[in-house]
C-alpha cells in the first residue's frame, strides 16, 4: 500500500457576470458537478470538506460554515483555506495531507468568489488590498500596476515586446472557444488586443483577466477509495508551495519573476521525481499576459530571457512542445478569485483522462498547474499524473 | 517509529487593548516568545507555516503573506486558515496533518487579532457577520445575542440560574490572576459581576468575554524533530473537527448544546482512545459564561442537565474533577480572535510539562482544548498528553 492520493471527481460553474447566483448557487453548481463526475459518490462519503475564498467581496464571514450547510456537509469538519487567488490550491493541499496522514479518506475542495456584485472601481480597490496596506497599496498600487510594473522590467531586461503580451492573450482567448464555462469563448485578433484601452501601461484590457463570479471543485480521496469511485484516478505526483514578501520593496531585482514560484517549482519537481520536460500540459496563472510570461521562466519550462521566444514561436500553442492554457486561462475564462485554482485542476484532469475534446494534447501523461497568489507572494504548484 | 507528531514551543503575546501594537508587532511576540520556549530551533528549522485570523477587523488582505514576511519566513509555505473563533486550531489541525503526511517536519501556527482600532459597536457589526448574513445576522443577531437565546435555552431545560453563570465568571477571572497575559488580572465577586449592565438578557457585562488584541504561536515537529528541540515535548493525541449549520433556523431545539462540539469531541476521544474521565484539565472556549456550562455537557464532562451542578460544586476549579479555564479562560484573558485556540494550547501544554505555577494540576497527563467558532458553527477539539 503505497497511500497515493487521486483526484477522483472534479467540477465547476459557468464563469462570468452572473448577478442572479449567489454563493450557494455558485458553489452548489460546482460541487454537483464534481459529484457527478464521479462513480457514484454520495455526499455522505465526503469525510471532509475545505471553502476557499478570498474575504473582502462580499459581506458573509466565515462562509465556510454557509457553504457547508447548503451542500449538507455538516457535521464533518470544514474550515476555510485562503492564499489570495491560490486559495484553492493550498486547499488541495491541505486535502493531500488529510488523505495521507490518514485523517480523512475522502475530502472535497470547494472554492468560489462572488465578485461582481461590487464596481470595477470597488473590486480595484478590494483586490489591491491583497498587496502591503501599511507601505504600498495605500499609496494607489492597484494589482494591473504592480504588474505593469513586471512587465516594464521584463521589456526591459529581455526586450519582451507589447506583441509578445498580446500573443498570449490572442492564444488563450482562442483555445476558451472549445471551453463552454469560460467567460469569453471568443477568438480576438492581434491587433485587436493591442488597440484596447491601456489599463496601466503596458498592460491593456485585454492583457488582464476579468473579475467574474463562479465556483469550482476538486474531490480527493485515498488509493481504496479511488478505485471505489472513479474509473480513472488522477493522481497527486507533487506538490510545491512557495512564498515570498509581499511587499515589493522586501524584494530583489529585476523583477521579472517570483521567488514563490521558484520555490514552488523546485517543490514540485523534486517531490513528482520529475524535469519541467516531462510536462505534457500546463495550466499556468495569467492573471495578466505578462504573468504567464513570467510563469514559463519561473516553471523552467524555459530560460527567462526565451519567454517571448517561446510565444512567439508558440511552443505553448496546442501542438508545441508545452501547451498552456488551452482551456483559455485565467485571461479568457475569467478569473473568480477563490475558484481559479480548482477551475485549473479541472482542465488537467480532463485531459489527463482524455476528455480534453477538441483541446486534447495527444498522450497527455503528466500535468503541472500553476496558481499564483496576489502579486505573486503564494505560488501553489501541483503536479498530476494519469 | 510511530511518527508521533508533539509541541515544542509555544508562546503569545500578552492579550489587551494595544493601540500602539500593529499585526507585525503582536505576531512578531508570540512568535518569538514560542522560538524562545523551544531548545535552540532556529526560524531557518521552520519548514512552513499556517497563519490564521479572521476577516473583517482590519483592511490588510491576505494577512498571512505580511506575517510570514515580517516574521522571515519566506520563502517557506504559508496561508491562511479560518473557522471564525475556532481559527488557530484548525491551523494546528492542519499542522499535524502536514507533519504526519511526511510533507513537512517542522510547522509554527500564528494565530493573531487586532480588533480594538474599531469602535465596539462596529466590531459587533463585523462580529455578527459570523453568523448568516442572509438569513439572520443582518436582523440583528449579534453574537451576544445569539448566546443569550442558548442561555435562555438552558435555563428553561435545566433550571440553570444567572447565578450558576456567574459563577463561571467568578471562577475564571479568579484564575487570570495568575496569568501575566490575561488582559484582567483581577478578581470579581458574584455579586458584581450580577451587577454590570445587561448587553443581551440573561447576559451581563461580565458574562461576555472582552474584545481584544493579540497573537499566539504553536510550533509542532514530527518525533524525531521534537526530540532534538524540546525538552518536555507534549504530544497530540487526538484531534476533532465538527461542524453544524449556521443559521439557527436549520438546527434542531432544544438548543442547549452545539452538534460542533458533540462531533469533535467524539472524533478526538476516539482518536486518543480514551474517556472524558481520563481529562487531568481542560481549557473551553468560554466566549460567553453560558458557553462554558454547554461545553460541560457537550464534551461529556458531565450530563447536560448537571452542567449548573458541575459549577456549582465547583467540579471545575482547581482541585476539583476536571479543573477548567485555570489560566482565565477567554472571559479574562480577552478573545483576540484568531489567537484564542493557540493560547488554550499554550496553557495545556505548560501544565502538562508541570509549569503551571500557582495554577498547577497536580500530575496533568492529558489535557483538553475546546475552541468554537461563531455560534458553534464549528468545534475544535485537541487531546495533548505529556
Amino acid at each position: 500500500m503505497t497511500n497515493r492520493v487521486a483526484i477522483i471527481g472534479v467540477g465547476q460553474s459557468s464563469f462570468g457576470i452572473r448577478p442572479d447566483s449567489s454563493i450557494r448557487d455558485l458553489t452548489f453548481e460546482a460541487f454537483h458537478d464534481a459529484i457527478e463526475d464521479t462513480k457514484n459518490l454520495d455526499r455522505n462519503d465526503i469525510d471532509a470538506s475545505l471553502i476557499a475564498t478570498a474575504a473582502g467581496y462580499d459581506k458573509q464571514r466565515s462562509p465556510a460554515a454557509v457553504i457547508a450547510e447548503y451542500l449538507e456537509l455538516n457535521p464533518q469538519p470544514t474550515f476555510l483555506t485562503e492564499a489570495a487567488c491560490a486559495s484553492s490550491t493550498v486547499a488541495l493541499r491541505t486535502a493531500w495531507s488529510f488523505v495521507k496522514s490518514g485523517l480523512h479518506d475522502v475530502v472535497a475542495v470547494i472554492g468560489y468568489q462572488k465578485m461582481t456584485d461590487m464596481t470595477s472601481d470597488a473590486i480595484q480597490e478590494v483586490m489591491g488590498r491583497a498587496g502591503d496596506v501599511m507601505f504600498e497599496s495605500s499609496f494607489g498600487t492597484s494589482m494591473p500596476a504592480y504588474y505593469a510594473m513586471f512587465a516594464r522590467a521584463h521589456m526591459n531586461a529581455y526586450g519582451t515586446t507589447e506583441e509578445d503580451l498580446a500573443k498570449v492573450a490572442v492564444k488563450n482567448h482562442y483555445y476558451s472557444q472549445y471551453n463552454p464555462k469560460a467567460m469569453f469563448q471568443k477568438e480576438f485578433t492581434l491587433e485587436k488586443v493591442l488597440s484596447t484601452r491601456v489599463i496601466a501601461s503596458p498592460l491593456k484590457s485585454l492583457d488582464c483577466c476579468a473579475n467574474a463570479d463562479g465556483a469550482s471543485c476538486v474531490i480527493v480521496a485515498n488509493e481504496t477509495k479511488a478505485k471505489k469511485f472513479a474509473e480513472q484516478p488522477v493522481w497527486i505526483k507533487g506538490l510545491g508551495l512557495g512564498s515570498t514578501a509581499m511587499s515589493l520593496a522586501s524584494r530583489n531585482p529585476p523583477f521579472t519573476g517570483f521567488e514563490s514560484a521558484n520555490e514552488a517549482a523546485r517543490q514540485a519537481y523534486a517531490m513528482a521525481k520529475i524535469q519541467p520536460t516531462d510536462i505534457d500540459v500546463a495550466e499556468v496563472h495569467d492573471c495578466f499576459t505578462i504573468a504567464e510570461l513570467i510563469s514559463y521562466g519561473d516553471l523552467g519550462f524555459c530560460k527567462r530571457e526565451d519567454s517571448p521566444k517561446m510565444i512567439r514561436e508558440e511552443e505553448t500553442h496546442l501542438g508545441g512542445r508545452i501547451p498552456v492554457n488551452i482551456d483559455g486561462g485565467l485571461l479568457s475564462k475569467g478569473h473568480p478569485v477563490g475558484a481559479t485554482g480548482g477551475s485549473q485542476i479541472r482542465t488537467l484532469v480532463h485531459q489527463l483522462r482524455g476528455e480534453g475534446g477538441k483541446v486534447q494534447v495527444d498522450g497527455a501523461k503528466i500535468a503541472l498547474g500553476h496558481n499564483v497568489g496576489g502579486i505573486g507572494m503564494y505560488t501553489n504548484v501541483t503536479i498530476l499524473e494519469a
